[in-house]
């Protein structure tokens, strides 16, 4: 019996944590806590910080693909009802981040070095561009569809980017259209294109790791 | 020096109007009034009703195309501050409403007549999708990717959507990326593909008057 | 041992099920999440669709009293953060749907068929009122006293409802006035009549099932 | 000319500042400055006191009917964007504040002096009531229809409500059915009786100055 | 080992609690229910009502010091979701309620008996003042430093005070620096001063019991 | 005549200017638009850019006081309603950035170079507290005082700060306090000291430029 009880117990706790935490991650709005503590209790300076950026002053090797690192709810979860995250990305020359929106945030990019090509379009479908350099910010609103390009032959270029939400969110358009199994029809209807060009930007795309 | 006066006038009233119109359509959030009362001031009870879906029940020969009937803040501007707004779908057989998303709200759809498929990608790239009968309901949550099809050969299919928001937006992906004039050599990166691809995808799309 | 055990356990459980769920719906805000997922953890397609309203095309006999279907948060959970909610409103000839508000939202009702008599009183005690027709839409804005009533006396109507809240909620001011219990003084004093007249009122509420 | 020009100026400031004050209060959300100036810019510690309610301490004779002082965006403009406002109610004996909503707003009522009863239905038609003695609170849930009837022959009861909006608003039932000319007809199905008792009411509550 | 169960569901259970009870906090937003009942299910009036200002006017001994009553979501649970708290404010002649921010709400005082000195300071170091008198209100807007004080060297002042959140919170200027234990040398730093007088100030409050 | 309709017209226009700037102001919440546009309405990629953080790479000589720079509202106007900004924070060795609070926004703080001793105080006052080095994320929950300094006698120190509101506001606690003209008697009871010693604070805090 002593087993069964252990199970039962077992499956009382994972049911209640993993509907405790479906409920922890349900808003962003105001809370009314200083903070969100974590289930366990224990909440002290270590709660607040997070190390995962120091990579970046680490002095490592540079990435040679783009690389994104994040520091958003499920990477830091003090930020939990703070409505704030952080992206780093890293271009390599010649490397985009392509087109994609966020879901919950607009996006303030800080160039901290190099050159950047960027540009959004709204729902009336205007495209705004420009070139950055080093020490411009440009913000994405809420929900656009938006990308970044590294044009310079030579150099990286390294950004920063602020979230107004602890979890903005990222559709990526590539993959979300062409990495996920939509039908092909579908995709060659609404590109009013053939079957045989999707399936060769499928193709491309599922080589993505 | 008259005309020179009016001249300014009608431009001090025209800055005002355009500024004021801006400043009325920057929250979706509670009001703190009952409505929004338009600038001149008469509200009966024609303020609160708008007449442009009308069409679709007189009984006009059906569209030929994939087309969008709306009620929102643009056409009925009463909405404003009353997070709600319609569009109604009408698909010949055979028509997508192609990939998109909306950046202020869930959409919930109401297929009326025929069949749809249906489908949205959400932010970890899993695909959901659902083959809906005549009086099923779906709902595309807020800001996810999204896209419908009517694959019946023979009949065209009918659907109303509701969206918490008087503004909910529409960023159409195909349009959005291929007839917005965004640099062919980000999308071709972007999309792992080659820039002929892109300028092939970018022909298709531009037909769209 | 055991079955004190098992029956601690089921309390907990059950305990924890119901603060949990009564967790889940305190917050119609924006979700920091793309959905809310069911505590069990499947998710598919079905989980985004509901099929309550079938019965509508279904072609069964029309209702010989008003009568509402609804698709909210309770009948649907999936809309649960996504703030929009349906309702379907069916008239037949000479009923009313009696004065009521909507705590939570704003109704944005879309006249499918029939002739609708529509109006609302805002907090300034003004009356606004509409004869609609098929294909015309009338926004009640949140939280005000409003009413529908066919006065056809040949045909039925038929309406739908949409709500910029998943649960919008609904207090129908004749029986929670009077077939809830409230004091006839009270009632006679607020009335400003005599309680020989409520209980006249509460006798005739009192026969709705 | 120059008084038309002055003419058309003039309607172009009133047009501006009706306009202008429609969007001021188009929101009790959060605002993003300190507080909101007047449009005149002069801001000292009087923009921020009200002196309304010194009646209240000033010693005049106390109201005959049930009163109600208030101070609320309309009466003292800084509350804008502060999301917080009061009422005194002043109860003489036997009097009652009649059935009523708060589109807007829950209400926390303090009880000052004397005794009173209340009550209020939620949505599921559930009447919640408490006698209350003086130094109670009662939290009137928002949006929820709810009374309050000072039963003691002797004495009268003083209350102050605080509420989490700077115009909460009121539906106040018997005025917003009886008093603002709806159709008897509409009425008395609503309300299952005769037109008959549908006018006795009407004439009741026209009485109300 | 029925000891051991026990003991573990006894954990079970208080993790369960904590979380909840934390997550029930996480939010002064709307809610989407018309209130937030207790785990245990039993909601009646007394569930609405809150008995703990009854002691203001039982007529017991004025306090000698600056005390505030309170009656927030720790108090009266019932004020989860509402979005409206109390606090009541004796004093004595001659004291203050030190310097102090409301992270969550703006605060609107009712000066009920005696005068008060009272000011704050937004954020472009602004000072406002004003001297009330019984009957006045002032309003503090959200999240700025103010305080208050009775200058009156024979009476006391008594006032109340609404929050429009249910948990507004306090941070208390002198104790929040010199009593929790910050580095006398940051203080002294930050104060443009020597770390002797950081060490007065601390020694000063520290006796605050 | 002329130039009194000029002269009257331009104070029209800088009326309805500066009203509606106030407007334009009035919340950080979700806007239903997808940017606001500047009143003349000129808008391309300029417009989202911001170049005033170019001066921090430009290589120019440190600061040797600590210095702040700002992103936000006022210098940036197309962050309004975007709900994010930046503040870029120098330390040369040894200095603070004092006590503070941000009334609108949670601050999440990224140190990019030296170490930096961070801490905050809850509304419980309890201190957290942390020592940074190069790379770490701290996050300052909204509303709450806190402080940074950098305690290390040969380097300086640099961080960038994002917040989740276009203006969050900032409440430095010392010349809040001292340098305001809040009167000595107030301050030396608040803070439990002599009126000697808040004068000494405030002239040492007065030197401040």
């Amino acid at each position: 019996m002593a087993s069964r009880t252990s199970i039962l117990k077992f499956f009382s706790l994972l049911i209640c944590s993993i509907a405790i935490v479906q409920m922890a991650t349900a808003g962003d709005p105001d809370i009314i806590t200083d903070f969100i503590a974590p289930p366990n209790g224990t909440v002290d300076g270590n709660f607040f910080t997070y190390t995962g950026f120091r990579v970046l002053v680490g002095g490592g090797p540079p990435p040679t693909a783009f690389k994104v690192l994040k520091a958003t709810l499920a990477e830091f979860p003090s930020l939990n009802g703070q409505s704030v995250s952080y992206a780093v990305l890293q271009f390599p020359s010649g490397t985009t981040n392509p087109p994609h929106t966020h879901p919950r945030s607009a996006e303030l990019l800080f160039l901290v070095g190099g050159t950047l090509e960027v540009g959004f379009v709204d729902t009336k479908n205007n495209l705004f561009t420009q070139t950055l350099q080093a020490g411009d910010l440009f913000v994405f609103p809420k929900g656009l569809a938006h990308f970044q390009y590294n044009a310079d032959s030579q150099n990286p270029a390294l950004a920063i980017s602020a979230f107004g939400s602890a979890n903005a969110g990222t559709v990526s358009i590539p993959s979300t259209l062409f990495a996920t199994g939509i039908d092909d029809n579908v995709l060659a209807i609404s590109f009013k294109t053939d079957v045989a060009t999707i399936q060769k930007l499928k193709a491309g795309l599922a080589a993505k790791p």
